[in-house]
């Protein structure tokens, strides 16, 4: 039994999230799908983590286990004749029996797209959250930087998460600005059920004069949800990279 | 009545082309409902010219007359409130009566995208064509050369086209390459049905090896649509500003 490791991209605006559930299609299932199709067995996928209907992947990373015999390295190209255009597996190569990537995940990186205008760009509107007033960015970075550290982020969850330990390391939030698109690049060692896009929502506020940046320690020590602001749209969160 | 100029962008993806047509929804008939529910007049649009079923535009040229009041810099945001996410007025501006967005166009420049890797990227999958094997560079920009200057197209235009003369101007092909992404930008006085893809389905057979550079101006020359290469697919085209 070998256990195959892939990088996988996909689109998330059609799909229901990444985790096979009963109702909606998942990355997951076709996934599993292609890989029944050129093997024929029904494996199980161990993603990194689940992300979200509407959210998208640059580097969505998952192992599984199987008997074909097909060179490890063969799978992306063989599992991308069976996917739908908004999936693909970037890579895929044989890793040792007992690496999990979930629990073998030392980090990951998420990136946000703002889009900073008052007219949409139909080409980007998928991909980034359009906010149509000034922000300042001044402010924002100032903010940003209050997150970053060892932090008790339990007011930076989604409610009905029922996850006991809340404390996350963000190594950084870096910020890059092309043209109208604002990019926001999050690492850290773990990130909570809805974290990144509160945090976002957050900094927008702030961008916005909503709250003040002097305020987000207070906001972070209170770990009340209604503290922070509003959970970002889907639309605009990518999974960039898991790190090992 | 007032004269309203409309640039527009659309991912040309789930449109079957810009005319307005029985069979299929069009970007023209989505612009015409929505100045008719913001001005209750049912209006004649006048495109730069047709985009076909899946081809793209940043800058798409068009104008209508209305009798409405509405200030003519609000109709863009006017518009987009009525219309898809996938299609949005950039500008709007009053101009004078007699302006007409296709015969008064002084020229054209479109690009194309080709995706050069033998794994497509899910992200722009729908705005390009991925070519999986090496491309001769060097050779398809001597290619291009070729077909710059004033020039008999009959051999780069859809069979069946009743247009007749066939004469013109290509100012440039630019070649621009960014990672895997290689983008042609074209710019010429105008170009027959189908001119930019046909020229680019035959410089990517000239990349491939399957057409020498050097036969190209014994091809253009020819006027025989057999002779040039093939009709590359409409998702790796974009109508990227119209001149006046």
């Amino acid at each position: 039994m070998r256990n195959i490791h892939i990088i996988v991209a996909y689109r998330g605006t059609h799909y229901a999230g990444w985790q096979r559930q009963p109702n909606g299609v998942t990355v997951e299932e076709k996934l599993r799908e292609a890989i029944h199709s050129i093997t024929g067995e029904w494996t199980t996928i161990y993603g990194s983590g689940r992300t979200d209907a509407g959210v998208h992947a640059h580097g969505q990373s998952a192992n599984f286990h199987t008997d074909a015999s097909i060179p490890p390295e063969r799978f992306a190209l063989a599992m991308n004749t069976k996917l739908p255009e908004d999936i693909r597996v970037m890579s895929s190569r044989e890793v040792p029996e007992d690496f999990h990537s979930r629990f073998d995940a030392r980090g990951k990186r998420y990136l946000y797209q703002l889009y900073l205008d008052k007219i949409a760009d139909p080409f980007i509107s998928d991909y980034a959250w359009q906010i149509e007033r000034p922000l300042d960015m001044a402010a924002m970075e100032r903010a940003a930087a209050c997150f970053e550290g060892i932090h008790d982020f339990a007011g930076f969850m989604a409610a009905g998460s029922a996850v006991k330990d809340t404390v996350r390391t963000i190594h950084s939030i870096e910020f890059t600005k092309d043209d109208k698109l604002l990019t926001l690049a999050f690492t850290g060692n773990g990130f909570l059920y809805n974290m990144v896009r509160i945090i976002t929502g957050t900094l927008v506020a702030v961008g916005l004069g909503k709250i003040g940046a002097g305020a987000i320690p207070e906001i972070i020590a209170s770990k009340r949800r209604e503290a922070a602001g509003i959970t970002a749209p889907a639309r605009g969160l990518f999974l960039d990279e898991v790190f090992y």
